[in-house]
C-alpha cells in the first residue's frame, strides 16, 4: 500500500475533465436490477445507454457498474441521468475521501470498503448516485461485492426492499460496506495478539517492521473511516426527501456499527503505538542483561588474569629476595589460588548485593 | 481479554437477523418481579410467554433474563413487547457500545458492567428495554448481579420504588452498573502502586508485561465507559415522558459518579503511559551502572595486565642491556609494583573526578 | 497519596445512605457566626440542633463544621436545613470532584483545597450549602482553615460582608480555597527547579522517582482543579437569585485566579513530561561517555597485550631462525616498544579523528 | 527553509507602511487579460496606471502582477482600485498566513502555493484582490504559474469563464493553487517510502537528518494549509454578493481537495513521528546485537585466557608437588585442553539456552 | 526565568488589597500626553493628582506610568479615575495573564510584552485603563517602550490619531506589544537552527540543556500569548461603545499578527520536542558506533591473545610429545602466525558480512 495512492489531474486542469487511466482497460460489467412489489428483473447490459428504457418506468432500478470505469461509460451515464461533471471526475479519480453531496435532486456518495486481498489490506472506492427511483453503484473491482444483497432481494416474499423506497437499497449497500470493516479489524486483532507475544518473548527487527506496517495500515484505514462515519451521520440526520424517516432508524444502526469500528480502530492504533515503546523497552532490557553477563564474567576473570600474569613475569627470583620469592616457596602456588578464590568470592558477593546474580 | 471480542454477522446479512451462538446453550433464567404500592410479587418464569398476564395489569413489572439469551426467547419477548428487530440483534451480538435509543414509546439501553472475575477483568453487556410500566433487563451472566436492588425492593415500608415510576427502577439498575466501576478502579489503583514499586526498585520483563496488560485493560474499559457516560448525560437531560423530572436528580448523581470514574480512568491511563517511560529510563540507568562497573574494573586491570605481560616476555635480558635489564635488578620487581600502583591510583583519581566512584 | 482515594458504598447500596467511616471518631466542632449590619456574634455549638434559633432570625448565619462529619450530625443538619440525601452522602464520601448543584432554592457546592502538610500534598474536600440567609461549610480538617475570613469579618467598620448578601461570604471562602493553589504551585516550581539541576548534572534513580512522584501529584491536583474552574465559571455566569450581579465581578476575579493556576499546572505537567525525556537522554549520554572511555582504554591496550603475549611464548628461538629471533637481538626489546608506541599512536590518531578524545 | 521566514516591520511602525525590501529589485511584470462573452484581450502593461482605461469598461479584467512587488506599483494599484493600506502591507510583507478579508465591497485573499524548486520545497504567497468586475493577482515569482488557466480561457467556444462572473476566475486560480499540493505530497510519499526502507535495513545518521528535515517541511506546509482550508470553507459558505451560488459548488470541490491534502499531510506527519521511534528502536536493536557478539566472544575467551595464564606462571614446579605438577605430567597439556573445551562447551550451552546463539 | 514567577497575596487576604513589594522602590515616572486635532501637549507629572486638570478638558489624554507602581500612586489614580480595587490589585501583582475586563464604562486590559534583555527572555506586564477620553498605561519597566508611538503622534499633519477616538491609541499600543513577538521568535528561530546543527553533528550535554531551556521559554511565552490572542479576538468583535467599528479593522490586523506569532510558536514547540527525540537517537547511534569499534577490536584480539597465551605455558614440551611439541618445531612459530592470521581473516569476513566494517 503506497503512501500516496490518489489519482489527480495536473494542477490547472479544467474541472470535470475525464481522462482514462492507461492501466487496466478491461471492459466494465453493467448489471441492472429492476424491482417493484410484484417482480424482480435482472439484466446484464451491453452499454450504459440500455438503461434508458427502465428510466421511464415506475419501478425502482439498481444499476451496478463493476470494473474500472472508462470515461465513455461515465459520460453516457452522466448524460442519461444528468450527473454532475465534478461527481464523474471523482468517480474516475479514485482515492477520494468518503463524502455525501447533494446535486439538485440527486445524492452523490463516495464510500470506502476495506477488505483483505490475501495478505494485503485493500480499500476500494464505491461511488453511488441516488435519484428518485434509481441507484447507480460503481465499484472498480471486477467481482461484485454486493451479491449478498441481491440474494436477499431475490428471496420470494421478501417485501423489505419492495415495500420501501430506493433509500432502503442504499442502506443495504452502505450497511454491507460498513460491516466489511469488522472482519478487517478482527484480522488486525489477531495480528496485534501475535505481535504482542513476539514483543515480550523474542523482539527482533521483523517484529518492528510488522508493528510499523500495522500502524501504517491503521492510519490509512482511519483516513477513510472517519469521513465515512460523518457520511452516515449526515444520512441519519438528513431532512432530504430522498431518505425516509422510516429508513433513518436503519442508518442509525449502520452509524452505530461505524462508531464501533472507529473506536476499535483508535484503540488498536493506541496499542500499536504503545507496542513500539514496549519493543524499545524490551530491547533495552535485553541489552542490559547481556551487559550484565559480560560484566560479571569480565570483572571476575580480568583481575585473576592479572594475578596469573604477575607470576608469569621473568624476574630473577632466585637472585633477589624482593623478586617474587613466592615462586620458590613450597606452598606458593596454593597461596596464589587462595588469593584468587578470595577475589572471586568478593566479586560474587558484590554482584549478589547489587542483585546482578 | 481478546483485542477483538465483538460478535458480528457476515457483512451483507439482513438487519435484525437472530442467529444462535453455538457456544453455551444452557437455558436462560427468567425472573419476574411485579410491584405496586401495596405488594411485591416475585415469580420464576418457565418461558417468556408467561409474562403476558402481567402486561395487562396496572402494576409495574421487572423482567430479568439471566444467561446467554437464545433467539427463541428473544423472539418471544420481541413479539410480546413489540421490541424492534435491530434492538434484539444488538442484545444477541454482545460487545456493543453503551447507548440509549428511542423506539416509538420504548427506551432501549445497552450498558456495560465491568467486574473482576478472579484475576481477570470482565465486561458484561446489560441490555434494557423500558416501557410505560415494565422494564426488561437481559444479562448474559448466569448469576443475577442485581440482587442488591431486589433486596431493597423487598424491604417492608420502602416506598421509594413503589411511589415512583419505572424510571426509578431503571436508575437503581444503572446506578449499580455505574458504581461497579469503583471496585474495578480500586483494584487498578493497587496494581499501579505495586508496579510503581517494582519499576523503580527492580524493573524486569514481567513488570513490562504487566504495564502493557494494564494499559490494554484500561483501554478496553475506556471504550465502554465513555459512551456509558454519554448515555447517562442523555438520560439526565432527556425530555422523554418515560423519565420524570424527579428522577433526573438521581440520574445526575449517577452521571456524577460516571464522570469521577472516567477521570480516574484517564489519570490511570496517563500514569501507565508515564510508567513505560520510567521503565525505559530505569533500565537505561541500570545499563549505565553496569557499564560503569565494567569500565572501572576493565580500565584498571587492562593496563596492569599489559605491564605484567611485558615482563613475561622472553627477551634475553642477560645478553643485552637494552632487553629489560630490570628483570635482573635487585629492586626490579618492587619497582614494577610501584609503577602499577601509580597507574591504578591515577585511574582511580580519574574516575573519582568523573564522579564514577 | 494513594492512586485510588475515593470513599464509595458497595454497588447497589440505596442512594443517600449515610454510613460512618470507622476511622477517626473524634467529635466534630461546630462554630456559628451570625452577622447583620449592626453586630457580629460568634458561638460554639454543642450540637447541630442549636442552630435552630438562628434560623428564624433576619441575620445572616455562617455555620462552620470542622472535623470528620458523623452521620448523626449530618442527619440533624439535613433535617434542620432540608438538605438533600444525595448531597449529604457526597459530604460523607469524601474524594468527590468539585461541583455546584442546585437543589430547589439551595446551592450545594463541593470544592477542593490543596495544601502542603509538611512534605506531603493533601487535598481536602470542602462542602458548602448556601441558602437565602445561611451558609453551612463542612471541612474534615480539625483546624479551621477559614480563620483569616473570620478575622476580616470581625474588623470593626468593615461593612463589606454585612452590606452584601450571603453570596459575598461564599465568594470569600471560595477565594481562599482557590488561592491556596498558589503556595502549592510555588512549591512545585521550586521542586522542578531542583530536579532540573539534578537532571543535567547528576541524573540518578532518585531523580527519576521524584519526577514520577511530581507527575503523579500534578495529575491528582489537576483532576480536582479543572472541575473547580468549571464551578467558578458557572457561579460567574449563573442567573440564580442567590448570587447577586454585584458579587459576580468578584467571582470573575476568583475564576481568573483559577485559570492562572490551571495554566501553571498544565505547563508544569508538560515540563515534568519533558524532564523524563531529558533524563533518558542524559543517561544515554552518560552511557555513551562511559562506553567511550572503555573503548579507548580497551582498544589501545588489547593489541599491546597481544604483542607482549607473542614474546612471552616459549618457542625455542635459539634452535630455529623462524622462531622469534628478535628475542635474542641486541635491540629486539626496544624494537618491540617502537612497534607498540606506533600502534598506540595510530589508535590515538584514529580516536581523535572520530572526535572521541 | 529557514525556521523564521516572515518579513515584518519593527514593532511600533505605523500600520500600512510600505517599505521596499532591498533584495531583488527586478521590475515587476504586469499582464492584463480582459474578457467578455465576445472577446479575450491580452496586454502587457508598462505600469499599473495603464489599467485605468479597462476599469471603466463592462468587461471582466484579470490583472496579473508577477515578480517581487515594489512599493510604488502597490501604491499605484492601491490608488486606482482603492485597496486598503493594511492589505497592501500584507502583500509586501510576504510570509502571511492564508486568509480572506472583506474590505467594503472588495475581497482580499492571501493563498499559499507549495511547489518543489528542484530539491527544495518552496511556498509562495499569492495575493488576490477581487472586485465587481476585476481580479488582481500578485505573485512574487518571475514566472507566471497561472498560464494553464489563461490557456483554458483562450480556447475558442469556451464559455465557462465568459458566461460566469469574476468569481469563477477566482475559483480557477484557487483550484490551481490548492491542487499544487498533490504533486508535493506525492513527492513526500516517495521520500517516506525510501526512508522506511533505510530505516529498517540500514539506519544511520543521515536517515535521521532526513526524517527530521521531512518533519520540518511537513510542519511548515501544515502551517499554511490549515488556514487555506479555512479560507476555502468560508468562500464555500459565504453569502457575499461577489460569490454566486452556482460557483459555490466548485468551491466545494476545491475545499474537498484541500481536505484530502490536509488529511494526507497529517497522516504523513504521524508516520514521520513514528519513524523516529522506529529509528531509535532499530539502533537499540543493533546495539543489542553488537553487544551480544562481544559478550559471546569475550565470555568464552576470557576464562580460557585465564587458564593458559595459570600455566604460564613460573612457579618452581620441579621443587614442590604443590606447584602445578601438571606441567611435568605426560598428559598434562591435553588435560588442560580438555578443561578448556569443557568450559567453552558449557558457555555455548548457556548462550544457546538464553537464545543468544 | 523562574518556573513560578507570579506575585500573590496570602490566601484569605481581602480582595483589592494593595501591598508594596519590598524590592525596587525607585519612584515611578509619570508622563502625560494630551492631544486634540489642533495640538499635542506633553508633560512630566510629579504626582498622579496633577492629571486632574486634564480630566475636565475635551481633549484626549494618555497617561503613561513607567516603573514599578507603588500603592500610593495606584490609590491616587484609582480615586481620580474611579478604577476598581480588583483591577488595581492586578496591576500591582504582576504576572497576570492577559485579559480584557469591562468595569462599568471603563475597559481594563492586561497585556504581556516579550523581549530579549541581552540573552534572557523577559515578559513584562502592561496594564491599560481606557475611558471615554483617556488612556492610562502602566509599565513596570523604567524605560518607556512606547516611544515609537509617541514619535508618530508628534509628527505634524499626522491626523491619524487626532481624527480618531482613544481606541486608535489603544490599537497603536497593542500593535506594538503584539509585534514585539516577532523579533523574539526570530531569535528563537536562529537558536533552533544552531541547535539542529549541533544535534546531528556533535550532540552533547550542553545541547540537551539548551533544548530544554528553549522548550521552557516557549512554554512560558505560550502561556501569555494564547490569552493575548483571545484579548485581541474580543476587541475585534466587541460591540462596546469604546471601540469604534472603523478601528476594528485595525484590531483585526493586530489579531492576524497574533495568530501568526502563535502558529510559529506552536511549530517551534513541536520542533523542539522533536529535537529531543533526535538527540536521543543521535546519542544511541553514537553509542552503537562506539560499541562496534570496541567489539571489532576486542573480538579480533581476544582470541589471538588466547593463542599466544597457550604457547606461553610452561609445559615441559621436551619431556612429552603431548605437550606442545610445536614449540620445538622448526616452523612452529610461523605456523602459529598462520593460524592467527586465519582467525583474524575469518572475523573480518564475519564483520564485513554483518556490515560492521
Amino acid at each position: 500500500m503506497a503512501y500516496f495512492s490518489k489519482h489527480y489531474h495536473n494542477p490547472g486542469t479544467a474541472p470535470g475533465t475525464l481522462v482514462a487511466k492507461t492501466e487496466s482497460r478491461r471492459p466494465v460489467n453493467l448489471h441492472l436490477l429492476d424491482y417493484t412489489e410484484e417482480h424482480v428483473e435482472e439484466v446484464s447490459l451491453a452499454s450504459a445507454a440500455d438503461c434508458r428504457e427502465y428510466l421511464a418506468r415506475e419501478s425502482k432500478t439498481w444499476i451496478q457498474v463493476n470494473g474500472q470505469a472508462d470515461p465513455d461509460t461515465l459520460r453516457n451515464l452522466g448524460d442519461l441521468f444528468d450527473l454532475h461533471d465534478l461527481a464523474l471526475e471523482d468517480v474516475l479519480n479514485t482515492g477520494q475521501r468518503p463524502k455525501v453531496e447533494l446535486y439538485d435532486d440527486q445524492l452523490f456518495l463516495i464510500a470506502a470498503m476495506p477488505f483483505y486481498d490475501g495478505e494485503n489490506l485493500e480499500i476500494v472506492q464505491i461511488s453511488l448516485f441516488v435519484g428518485k427511483n434509481y441507484l447507480i453503484c460503481l465499484c472498480p473491482l471486477d467481482e461484485d461485492p454486493f451479491e449478498p444483497v441481491r440474494k436477499r432481494m431475490r428471496m420470494p416474499n421478501n417485501r423489505r426492499f419492495s415495500s420501501r423506497g430506493i433509500d432502503y437499497l442504499l442502506y443495504a449497500l452502505l450497511d454491507l460496506i460498513t460491516d466489511s470493516g469488522f472482519p478487517v479489524l478482527e484480522q488486525f486483532g489477531y495480528q496485534l495478539e501475535e505481535m504482542e507475544t513476539d514483543l515480550l518473548e523474542n523482539p527482533n527487527q521483523q517484529t518492528l517492521a510488522q508493528i510499523h506496517g500495522l500502524k501504517r495500515e491503521l492510519l490509512v484505514l482511519r483516513r477513510v473511516l472517519w469521513p465515512q462515519r460523518e457520511l452516515l451521520t449526515s444520512l441519519m440526520r438528513t431532512e432530504d426527501q430522498l431518505i425516509n424517516a422510516d429508513t433513518q432508524v436503519y442508518f442509525r444502526d449502520c452509524h452505530d456499527h461505524s462508531v464501533q469500528i472507529i473506536e476499535l480502530l483508535e484503540s488498536f492504533r493506541e496499542m500499536a503505538t504503545s507496542m513500539l515503546d514496549i519493543y524499545l523497552s524490551s530491547i533495552s532490557q535485553r541489552t542490559n542483561e547481556t551487559m550484565r553477563v559480560l560484566t560479571i564474567i569480565a570483572t571476575i576473570f580480568i583481575p585473576l588474569t592479572f594475578v596469573v600474569g604477575i607470576y608469569g613475569m621473568n624476574f630473577e627470583h632466585a637472585d633477589s629476595p624482593w623478586a617474587m620469592p613466592e615462586l620458590g616457596w613450597y606452598y606458593g602456588y596454593p597461596m596464589v589460588w587462595a588469593v584468587m578464590i578470595a577475589i572471586t568470592g568478593g566479586l560474587i558477593w558484590f554482584f549478589r548485593r547489587r542483585g546482578w546474580m
